[in-house]
């Protein structure tokens, strides 16, 4: 009997038998939160760290501001409010007390940032100023679904203000590209669509939404993170103004973005297979496990000195010594967690002067000299890193089917992803694709590039099915 | 007029003046909580890179468990909830319902991590279980101070569970020692004291509390970082229960530990003087401040290179070109950030093939040859950082007088530290010491180590005033 449900019978299933067989999370007590176990929250440690740099590449600098938010806060900005109130959480109570004026639990920062930032920006000198915040947020769902939709969930939101339309235009692209696809492509090798949100969909309150969408193993596609322009909508809300150069009073631009949680999910979504999952080797938080085959002494001392060569060169390795446990158990376990490569040692290839190396992308297994394994190695994790990114993307070229109605784009929803003249759809097409649950996932120009609106002539809509 | 209220004339002002000129935070919209500024959030990074990274070094792994627990999990464990049920903020509506439950925003996560310990620990083969997390925590506090008693903080709590007594204790100390103290002492620079709590001042629920005490600038304790060893008090409750190597049930021992965004508090009321806050060169996220002194192209460029070529070094280097504003009011803003090491580079002295190195902490100030000044400014870090904690040992070695009375030990508290023996004191003196808001701090062997309970002989006893 196999570990897993195999995707065919149930992709849904899957998915939670992976969420949980490869210890990534579980269900928390109160109903939509979860726990991240030390698996899981090793991959968004290493999703961090790589965001986190690229955000600092692009200027902005990390802050703090609180869980709590005044209920009054949000009743200033209407269409941000009406987004989000059905979601809300809030204290009523607190050190014994009801209190005088209730607080929510933020499901974003957007409103206390504005407060603050209107207090920092006074002259065009402050500007740009460019905000970035990991925490938790909160938005209560009815229909919870682990990583993908949670109650609770952790996340980094940027805020940033600029003097001008044109600069906080260019930097709300320049983090779509340089910190989201970039990271998205290379490290987490999904080759994720990138365009413009259509009005329907975009953010309550944003003038352009950007995002990037992943197909996942079944066809339909996620949402792996957005990037919005805000115009002067919040600015005017929360007065952010300055004195231009001329000493003229002015509002600024703003723009917000951020990237979840929901990421792990993308990830198992878009690599896994019926054995579990497959991490790609630049993320890996475990890139190699040196397996002790059998409790030897001789293959103990050689299987930790390898490990220990791995980790001086930069791999992050970790040595399974539980001989107690059978092989082909841990193999399994090691395969379900999709750990890139696995070194297996025992008396026989020790003797050999070998090491068994196989790899989880491209299932090769081959004996290795033990004398060049750290080069081997290395190669071996850039090679399956480029491996997992081009099936992705034949994955994606595959099930995306280029049609020309309506129709035809429902159709390809239900096993893909369809890719139609935007102007064969329009808004009225949205809203009759909306009934099927079918969506307009992104706008972009035919040489992929994203458009400046959707009214914009010859654009390309990516239609599918969404988690 | 001095920037900040001097220290001598009302220390607590001159502390609210450093965390708000020195832009480190602000108060948040709800009452006690904070706004963690750019500049206070960086020292936090760097804080918590330290720490992880010693963490990781003692075997524990980081996982993420949920901010909302169910108001029931309070009801489990009598002690423990009496520590908390004062200070709860308490969530009764959601998703714009009543919940049926109230959800509690947690205090501390102890009831839930152990609710998930006991399901993963089944065999001793799972033991020792070593968890940390990274995470906000939320207490209702009635006189809040920024940083140092927020009702909203970040901070990171370890949760352990161990197979026996001695395990559980030895690991307890061993977060002590080679996490906290060594953080506090090498990196902080601050000599901190660490013992054992008397059990009036221990954690609720704990059989043991052990701590790292800090000695303010006006001669008063704060309390830095708590490990705590819980005995089977927790685990009994959670049923954190193991089959051990003969297959016989046993209940686990467990330890809890943390330290937050307190440290950050500390931090200021340790190192700060009347021209601001000064931070030791390995905390500082900005260790070095290249200053163009007036807007030259010659001088701009070279300071360029000069910034590159530190960060090329691996030094944490900032580039001041703001020449539009006076050099006077950008070295005040610099010294009030602490910043170890600055550099002057203006038209004269880059004609002489020098730039100006002054030194926050040593207050020296001299000219120093551009071509070796990589050189210089690694030197220079090193020594500022042994100079802090020297001065920072000196100061409080100062200010502890080793006394032999209650009276003298509650006079002594008014500047600085008592040292006096234990038996001295004793539990009933305690008390009386605490009717004029004095404590004991902690406990320690005479020759500085930590004792294993309060009724050993021949103790020491540190009393204080403490924030």
């Amino acid at each position: 009997m196999p570990v897993l449900t195999p995707q065919a019978d149930d992709f849904p299933r899957w998915y939670q038998d992976v969420v949980s067989k490869a210890e990534l999370a579980e269900n928390g007590p109160v109903r939509g939160t979860m726990v991240i176990r030390p698996y899981g929250y090793g991959l968004w440690e290493r999703m961090q760290a790589e965001v986190d740099a690229r955000i600092k590449a692009c200027g902005a600098q990390n802050a703090y501001f609180p869980l709590f938010i005044p209920q009054s806060y949000f009743q200033r900005e209407a269409e941000h409010v009406e987004g989000f109130s059905p979601e809300l959480a809030v204290v009523t109570i607190a050190g014994g007390k009801e209190l005088e004026e209730p607080v929510v639990v933020r499901p974003t920062s957007e409103t206390v940032i504005g407060e603050y930032m209107a207090k920092w920006v006074q002259s065009y000198r402050d500007l740009p100023l460019l905000l970035n915040q990991w925490s938790n947020v909160v938005r209560w769902e009815l229909r919870p679904r682990i990583f993908l939709r949670t109650t609770e969930f952790l996340w980094q939101e940027g805020h940033t203000a600029h003097a001008t339309s044109a600069d906080a235009r260019a930097y709300s692209e320049r983090i779509l590209h340089e910190v989201y696809e970039d990271f998205m492509v290379r490290v987490l090798a999904m080759p994720v669509v990138v365009g413009l949100k259509t009005v329907k969909e975009r953010f309550a309150g944003a003038v352009n939404s950007l995002s990037c969408e992943g197909m996942m193993g079944d066809g339909k596609a996620l949402q792996m993170g957005t990037s919005h322009e805000l115009g002067q909508n919040f600015a005017r809300v929360f007065e952010i103004e300055f004195l231009d150069a001329e000493g003229t009073r002015q509002t600024a631009w703003t723009t917000s973005w951020g990237v979840s949680t929901r990421m792990l999910g993308g990830l198992i979504m878009a690599h896994g297979d019926d054995d579990g999952l497959r991490v790609p080797p630049r993320l890996a938080h475990v890139q190699v496990v040196v397996v002790v085959v059998r409790a030897d002494d001789e293959v103990i001392a050689r299987s930790r000195a390898l490990a220990q060569e791995l980790a001086a060169a930069g791999v992050r390795v970790h040595l399974d010594e539980r001989t107690d446990i059978s092989l082909g158990r841990r193999v399994t376990d090691w395969e379900l967690k999709g750990i890139p490569v696995r070194l297996e040692l025992g008396p026989r290839d020790l003797a050999d002067g070998m090491v068994t190396m196989v790899r989880r992308i491209s299932r090769e297994k081959a004996p290795t000299p033990l004398a060049g394994v750290v080069a081997a190695v290395l190669g071996a994790l850039d090679t399956e890193q480029d491996a997992l990114l081009d099936e992705a993307i034949a994955q994606r070229d595959a099930r995306i089917a280029d049609v020309d109605s309506l129709e035809d784009a429902r159709a390809a929803s239900e096993s893909g992803w369809a890719r139609v003249a935007w102007d064969r759809v329009g808004t009225e097409g949205e809203s009759e694709l909306a009934t099927s649950g079918v969506t307009v996932r992104c706008l972009t120009r035919r040489d992929g590039s994203v458009p400046a609106s959707q009214d914009e002539a010859d654009l390309v809509a990516y239609v599918a099915r969404a988690y």
